[in-house]
């Protein structure tokens, strides 16, 4: 490989000679060979670029920057967006916990990059914007790196981990609809109890992920509101008057989200209790889908020695030795998921907690495992739907036998002769392995017409006239 | 101690004369010797007492229960919430998942109350009033004990939790006004940086709590969501028409909390994503005031040889062996809290992960964790705040020292001489151990009177003109 | 109530008349209403007698204590080991982080129950004995708190949570042998698998508590090492030469427990990794007991409508309202103290990395946790083995019905007509809903009799020949 | 991109012409887009490569698989085992829990490759190995997959993670010895207190990790169980008799690691408590680690208005917008890690804990977080190591600052006046801002000679004559 010599404030530094970065961003890499190179999440490279290009116009607007600047830094960070550059971010997760060799990394390869784009050879001359003075102005890594997580966020819980959960829900809801007639033995403390109907069972699964999709919604307010103005305290210092606001309204824009300036830049810097706020409604939703899967594994188990009540799609063969199995296998990768989204969830609150003064050092490791969680979660959901969901049907013969077999059916019997009768009822007929009607007529309790009449799984359920 | 003999479905049980507890208490007694006697928390069973009163009165309206019986239960209810009766209540949280043994316990002593109420002698006679036909009519223990975990979660948090933890905030915010102009080195990374003020520090405090304590009233309409009325595996099998919302709207009275109907009640009894969700916003407001008790642990560090830069009352000695010691004590108190309430996430995001079918059977523990964490929250905060944060001063020599030795004021010069030329005056003057003034005098980078005017501190603050 | 007036470096302090404890006893309950009094474990008080009284014996070995006073101290200290003075011990866990306050009601308490003892007054004349000079002659705070932590801890350890453990294990370990030629349908997925036996299946329960116990073992040197000796910093300032050897040796010899001084007192008094270590083994567990409890649910559901492959005891009436149910519930107990343990593990391995410098200020919480998890295992497993374990019996009928159906027996074919044609008969099985027999003789892949012969779910155990 | 048909027992797929994966390979890679691809670690393929040589070498030494197609199935191992076919590898973590996706994947590469180096074009004609029949002989993936976490998991720790810990104590050791004179104030609760040496801090640090080496140590011999020969179920079914203890024989020669067969199949397939256990031992690391991380970070604060008490290298510029600043970076990569490892051992308790029956269908997601610990610490403790500890210097004017400042070298007066006298004189030097010596003298404690003798910071030490 050939090297071009690059220089920062503690000299020189031999880069590979194709590559835009420059010194800060090779230091970077020599000082921080921990796990995979480049994984710094490229959500947070995207979001650097509407953020450099927001500001550069912002900073022109206000007049600390040429117009002519801030143009070529625009495109430079419109390549960036548009995902063009991506070989250029080389940094790591593992890196300051500020994040700063990050946004230098930005701004490294912007400054080399506009230097390309005004007609310069890479490496020839020396580039008329620098970093630190006009890609950088009016910004710190310690406001621009928590701006890029709440943009990052956002963007990708309200793209794509929100429509995915909600894609999901909606399927389920449908089920729930299309099954609430089909009366099956309920279960409790996984012991048989009173019936209910395979589209009530599922109206529970809606119900929770309305409500974690509330939850997760409710959050957004606080991720909205961006740092940037801060720059190095929360103070502003170095920015020009009115900038914060002005350069939140035009990430606004750039991005299509209702982003706006933090209140208090003193919190946004030190502390991420909006990522803490909105990973802990992952969590939920993790939760919730931990249930959800549970309950349709187990529900799907068998095929003849587990609870077969419903049955789904067979996608592939399931064992390398037994010939015809199949697994409920993204049942399997959605619980994964879920318990790598509660795992996140302890980094997160670890690393929400450990900010010292005016910043939080743990900005990095924050927002990968934060980006980590929203993003499988949408796949999985996405793959859940597309190779279970949508493919889940009632298994009648077995419900059925489920149902009519249950001693559980006495419970309607409580009102009309009382729970301690209705108890002798159904021990008796557990003993002797008999049906609940042939114990209550040999108990002399009630009348076979009055037993047809009142136990009546249908009319349990409460949904069958 | 002297026994009575009382009976359920499974036959005689000895129990001591005096208790007004029945069978199934006492199995629960014998069979479940884990951790402490009694500590099914308090609360929970007050909560009983609101919704067994609530109930009976529902019952009653609904002509499914007479009008005597129905008072007879209220007044039992009423000792029971007035907190008569809480040496009636010996069951651990550590017992079956549903708390249906506590249910039971509640039910076995109101009906054995009503029977001493009517005039009889506790264990003479058989009570007119059954602890499952009349107690328990229209419920089962899968919609009581998760209505008694909302309304006793729901009470303590508007109670208690919320109230102490806004009074800090508070409190901080009126330090924050008064130091508003106390202008003090920065810190990032642990580094010395630019200045802010102190009132400036504190009012990221004011913002994190402010948006947790929002955080967590969103969950509150989660929580507000009752249970009763979907009595065994949702349905409302055995509950009159009407009933669920008919008994929301009572309790709500009786308790003056917003308290409703759950809409599905499926998801009520097989999940408690609501105890999730409030729970995962009490654990952000742990993360925020870690991070608030841990700096001003800092500022108050030495008194001669750590930061120093304010002072904290000294409410005791701090050392069995080194004389005249003070130590940030309640620092150390709530900043344990606040890892036992990260704990208590742990533990109940696992347990709500983990219900099957139509119930969670993880019930007791949840809630004696949620409870545990927003009483200690509630508490702590309390204690935080009369004993520490309401007495904290700025130290102003130190921190006149500590700001006047810095040499990140060289940031000011930035937009007047650049990154690079700063840099090198920062460098020159850590080399050689001089001012930031001396360095760039030496350097010929600026004049004597530029410096004067460009370096100002309190400028760099944005807060004093 | 009537107080008496007692001093120390502060100044005084009005305490209630009746108690032995001082000043500074009294200024900790006065600043930290947090939670309920006296949460500080019991077991924290009665190591301190064991250390009270070695470090007199010690320190009166050493000539720095008279011997008249030594005596004096140990009777006191006995009376603490012995439990009689457990109302003198009001502070709670949420004090300062080191536990100088309770090591300081230690002290003040065996002070004035000297001066007691020596026939005197409480509250009249001045004691003899000073809580500092003398009780906590040679000691810290933070080297006796901790070494309070490791006594108790270990103590705790060895004779109540592994004795529990290991006799679960046995009980189930004798289950595995009974049942060791009971021939039952294997499931991996959720989905039927080939077979093996119930002894084989409990064979792998034994192994892992096995495991578990080996593990918990290995953490046991490091629990054994002790801090005293260190005093306030590690340095043992203050102590007599040869002091903390000696020391260490009384209290193994007090105690009977193979404990011995810390190698290093720099870790023993900044760190707690040895907590973090042993509490890692009670987790683990945790896990394994939470798999097998599981996994006893599961094979005891139904009873109809479930797996229902084993019995276990009927201990109580399961329902408020379902008559003759009867649930899993010590199943339910063990699983929700398994996640309150999985939930202190991050209590506690917060607190452990939370040390700075010289001490660690996080040690009454987690010693709080520690001791919650290790009497909550213990507890749970004894009702566990008494209440279900013991009372497990295999359910022949069912048992025999799951393994006739199943169609993964088809496996045993692999090795005689392959993968795939085995898959082919699998498969026509389970579309036709017939048997695998019909299924491969309509196929004409092998005969009859090669069938019989070949699938054979004993033979396919390896257990029965 | 162009296709060629391959089939399994589901019937016929497309996969890319130039792959050497079949149809369940590919199956799985339609069914699974969740998250990046590839994500399956490289460790766990190469695992796979030892397993399958070592498989079909016992398979041939047991008479079951011919010579000539155990020698072409070890070749194309080889082949795995070197990296050479590592983008035949497209699977993801997010798959069947029981990875036997990846298992297949294997298999399916191994035979077609099998083919090519029997001289034949990939896609044409039959390969004469089966991916089922011959190369997955004996095993199953419930089997194959849990013996590849525990190869690739022993080999991470023997070869990566411990040696790269151990180097950075043995760095830590050096700095200790070295430091072993140099006196400085201690800190308890983040306030002065007694001197020790630097290198009696360091020493601390060094203890910590050599526990935490030797508990890590101490998991290995449960990890060397390999699961390999018990099959479907643990049965060891459709495996030759001797084939479990031969193949972890020549497993073991050919990784040259102490591997062993399991004593308990079934544990090693139903449950993973190895993994957790050992997990637990680096989470016990990363609390170390981030002890003493936070130690460094805070001796090496300031330059000016921090603790200051070291200096640690300077690698890089630390601030986009304040010149001259550097900052203690490898302490932030390393403390992200720790809690990213922190992280993951929740993610791992809750994976450990949900196997269900005979299989734990967590896998794929329990080795790749384990990985990603055991990489990650082993990169970031070698980076630390070279970039930052080798390169710890005291800072002896501020040490001495320190030093001759606090007012708890009192602490030494307590054995010659008693703790009150000594607490008056801390007392009213801090209320006057004056020195112990005046103080002292003031109050006409001691005299003059007796100070000098008494106080002597160095002998407080214990270190120095």
């Amino acid at each position: 490989m050939s090297y071009r010599t690059e220089k920062d404030t503690m000299g020189p530094v031999q880069v590979p000679a194709d590559k835009y970065w420059g010194a800060q961003t090779q230091r970077s890499v020599d000082n921080f060979p921990i796990g995979p190179a480049g994984s710094m999440p490229l959500e947070i490279i995207q979001a650097f670029g509407y953020l450099k290009k927001a500001a550069a116009l912002t900073n022109a607007e206000l007049g600390v920057l040429s117009e002519e600047k801030a143009r070529l830094i625009a495109r430079a960070a419109d390549e960036i967006i548009a995902g063009k550059l991506n070989d250029q971010f080389p940094l790591v997760v593992w890196q300051t916990g500020s994040g700063t060799q990050s946004n230098m990394n930005c701004n490294e390869v912007i400054a080399n990059r506009t230097h390309v784009l005004a007609g310069n050879q890479l490496g020839e001359g020396h580039p008329d914007i620098h970093p630190n003075d006009d890609v950088n102005k009016s910004q710190s890594s310690n406001d621009t790196f928590p701006t890029a997580m709440h943009i990052a966020a956002y963007k990708k819980l309200v793209e794509h981990t929100i429509p995915k959960i909600e894609q999901l829900k909606d399927t389920l809801k449908l089920k729930s609809e299309h099954m609430m007639q089909v009366v099956k033995i309920g279960r409790t403390h996984w012991m048989d109890a009173t019936p209910l109907t395979l589209g009530q069972e599922f109206s529970g699964y809606v119900s929770q992920l309305e409500h974690g999709l509330k939850a997760l919604r409710h959050t957004l307010p606080h991720l909205a509101e961006l740092a940037l103005g801060g720059t190095v305290v929360g103070t502003g210092l170095n920015a020009p008057a009115g900038y914060a606001e002005k350069v939140a309204a035009q990430i606004a824009e750039l991005t299509g989200l209702p982003l706006v300036t933090a209140e208090n830049k003193f919190e946004a810097l030190a502390a991420h209790d909006a990522i803490v706020e909105s990973h802990g409604a992952l969590k939920q939703l993790a939760v919730s889908l931990t249930k959800i899967a549970n309950d349709l594994r187990l529900l799907a188990s068998g095929p003849r020695s587990g609870i077969g009540e419903i049955t789904i799609p067979a996608n592939e063969p399931g064992s390398s030795i037994m010939p015809g199995k199949v697994n409920p296998t993204q049942v399997e990768a959605l619980t994964m998921v879920c318990v790598q989204v509660m795992g996140n969830d302890t980094t997160i609150t670890m690393a929400g907690a450990s900010g010292h003064f005016e910043l939080n050092v743990f900005k990095p490791v924050m927002i990968h495992a934060f980006l980590q969680s929203a993003n499988l979660l949408g796949d999985a959901c996405q793959s859940f739907n597309d190779h279970l969901a949508i493919g889940i049907e009632p298994n009648h013969p077995r419900i059925e036998e489920h149902l009519t077999n249950s001693l559980m059916l006495v419970t309607a019997l409580n009102p009309h002769i009382g729970y301690e009768n209705a108890a002798k009822i159904a021990k008796k007929a557990h003993a002797e392995n008999t049906t609940l009607k042939a114990a209550a007529l040999a108990l002399n309790l009630l009348t076979e017409d009055q037993f047809n009449q009142w136990v009546d799984p249908s009319a349990m359920t409460g949904m069958i006239p």
